[in-house]
């Protein structure tokens, strides 16, 4: 289980690093605790360095850790007194220990909005929480992970930050890499939103469309990393994807400081890729292994759109395995139609007692309008996405509404305005004068 | 001087409360050390009350304040161990003391970026800070405003929240409205970007387009508070201005406490009605009178867009009265033509020892871009306007390079794409394959 491979990484990882310590580019790296990579698969250990596949069996690699040993008091006071950003947690990621002092957008510590008007809607008793992290530094919650790679990259010394991206990634990897001070070069679908290409574009580093699909992009990625043209590159999403992926688990953290070093009763969360899910579990573990919270059950839910739901398909079907589909819904940002962390979602959902569930594009569009008007927050389509999934569940019955429930908000919605544009206009158009105000049927 | 008048409050507050303490919905008011109503130009005292001009010589009110006395160092451990909000400074503010168990956006606490890159490009060695106001709920400073005057709207019973608006302040009045569970019907020019449109829009209130500029707008506004139509409505830049404007107050607050509770040399702040720059200063003298930072000379610079630069104008001119202008220029949250408090501005600059200056359009625009590529902040074009007036007041040596300088972004570039759209695209359009890449001379 993964609280225990991180307890006990440290042993094992040092053997590694001695028995294979001399990777090109890896000696003498300084990631915090971060001990090793190890295969979530076959749990085979590799120091760390800038690969993402076992070579024994291809399966994905993680972080394994040497984890601050010792009074979870003292832990927990000097998480507190840190700063207002993910580094709070630094004792916790693949991170140096002074990665705050060096130029980085300092992510994180977004608010955990108490939601009792949503609550009221929705029928929810039992406390309703949003996680919104459409206040990070580019407004979505990929400047968490970002954040995560360019130490990484720093560490192993790529020179220029990259990515294959459907939007969100190339603004949040362009803002991380100017404040960095290193090149970047991201690689987007050439057929992408006016809005996303010009936010990836403002921070000078240089922005590829490709012609053809987010997934030609990303073959386009993998094959540029084994070549000389793309040498010197760290693809955060690709050859630095454990350390990127880590970003995630604080959003974890973040949640159960807010609500008091507690664990939530219940969990939304957007799938993507999945990995996302996959690290807040990883963080809640870790959270009880450390004893920063009393440990008790937890149910982590899983949200798609209806258009790209291949995990809640699978989950319903009571299927392992995830059948790739070719996604169409407005949530692009959750459009993967292959997710790699698939079987791993259903796996958690399946542990917990939580459940996958999916939503319709108009479904999505009604949830955005009821999140921002009984909360003021405008969350992307991602948001209607988790927003919509849970009046679902709770309809159904999959999600107790008498238990303390988050909800994920990841992104911002000024990113997908066109989602809304139709159902959000003027109430009236009047001349400047009260007789014609007071026609408009608005006046108090 | 208000640090004196803000010291000396107290005993005429009581005297005026006590004279005139029967004005509707103002008895028992609780807006925490917010004792009166005071004229900034005869300094006539009114009980708390949802009125903005004198009586006696139409002059602005502001608040006159009972605040803190004792023991700096104790006031500083309690804002200090207050949350990561605005609401740090509640004591400071015309809010009940429990304002942040209340439903609200909890804006402010936005990071304050050394910009060392930035510094290095326009040859400041002295420190140079970038205020970050894009990372507020709704991604403006509006949001710091409208939270003080939703307090003010409670505490006098108004039920609807409204406002003049260009854009950003529609959206702040839009979601703070909602999160607080007040009705928000707010007006704007019926011609406004769509996107502004969908942002106001989205927070379910109502949006009136009005047929008319902005200066109809408001003069329609000012008409509406005499009105039946509008009983019961808190406009929160108009009947509500004295307490709404002391929000600006925390950008003072918060980057000197940012700054290790120190005062920056000098600080270059947009203009737009004024009153931002007037309460930043406000906000300085009363951190000097309190003790909790110590005392020295400070320089304020105002920065205005070429296309609406009555204030600049002035200054350059040796007014003491500013002109009002037609304006025509892409800073549109700036485009105030006819700013109420440009008086105040120029005195301030000149007392402190600063200046006002403006940039053209296209200044606007390369500084936005070199913002964006030295430290990864994409601001609205008024953060285009500060950072270019901070390059243009180095070269003509009126800012010293040499001395800590606090630039501010109020805004986020996502409202503002159209200005960097022609500048911010796509290095190259490829095909997905490496020769292709490496047509584009993009290759490692």
């Amino acid at each position: 289980m993964s609280v225990l491979s991180t307890q006990s990484a440290s042993d094992s990882a040092r053997t590694a690093t001695t028995a294979s310590g001399n990777t090109p580019g890896t000696a003498g790296v300084d990631l915090g605790p971060a001990a090793a990579l190890s295969c979530r698969e076959c749990g085979e250990r590799y120091p760390l360095s800038p690969i993402f596949a076992c070579a024994s069996c291809f399966g994905p690699l993680e972080i394994a850790y040497d984890l601050p040993a010792g009074d979870p008091e003292a832990l927990r006071r000097r998480i507190e007194a840190g700063p207002a950003s993910v580094w709070r947690y630094a004792p916790l990621l693949p991170v140096p220990a002074d990665v705050a002092a060096k130029p980085n957008l300092n992510p994180g510590w977004t608010p955990l909005v108490r939601a009792d008007r949503l609550a009221a809607e929705l029928g929810v008793t039992g406390g309703l929480f949003v996680k919104d992290d459409s206040g990070n530094p580019t407004h979505s919650f990929k400047d968490r992970v970002v954040a995560c790679a360019v130490e990484a990259a720093r560490a192993f010394g790529f020179t220029t930050l990259s990515c294959s991206s459907t939007g969100n990634l190339a603004g949040a990897v362009g803002a991380a890499a100017a404040r960095a001070g290193l090149r970047s070069c991201v690689f987007i679908p050439h057929d992408l939103e006016q809005g996303k290409v010009v936010m990836a574009s403002v921070y000078g580093g240089d922005v590829v469309g490709i012609e053809g699909t987010y997934d030609d992009v990303n073959r386009f990625c993998s094959e540029l990393i084994g070549d000389p043209a793309g040498e010197g590159w760290g693809f955060v999403n690709v050859n630095l994807r454990p350390y990127y992926a880590e970003g995630s688990k604080t959003l974890a953290y973040e949640i159960c400081e807010q609500l008091g070093w507690e664990l939530p009763d219940q969990l939304v969360v957007p799938i993507a890729s999945g990995s996302q899910l996959t690290k807040i579990d990883k963080g809640l573990k870790e959270l009880i292994a450390l004893g920063l919270v009393p440990e008790k059950p937890y149910r982590i839910f899983g949200a798609q759109a209806e258009g790209c739901s291949p995990v809640s398909q699978a989950f319903r079907a009571g299927h392992d395995v995830v059948r790739p589909v070719r996604p169409d819904t407005i949530a692009k940002s959750l459009a993967i139609g292959n997710p790699a962390d698939g079987p791993y979602v259903l796996d958690i959902a399946r542990r917990t007692g939580g459940a996958v569930e999916d939503v319709t594009d108009p479904e999505i569009v009604d949830a955005i309008h009821l999140l921002a008007r009984t909360e003021g927050v405008f969350a992307e389509t991602a948001g209607g996405v988790t927003v919509g999934v849970t009046r679902k569940l709770i309809a159904s019955g999959a999600l107790d509404p008498a238990k303390t429930t988050v909800v994920l908000n990841t992104g911002d919605g000024l990113k997908t305005l066109d989602a809304v544009a139709p159902t959000a206009g003027p109430s009236a158009i009047i001349r400047p004068n009260l007789d014609s105000f007071r026609e408009a049927g608005l006046a108090s």
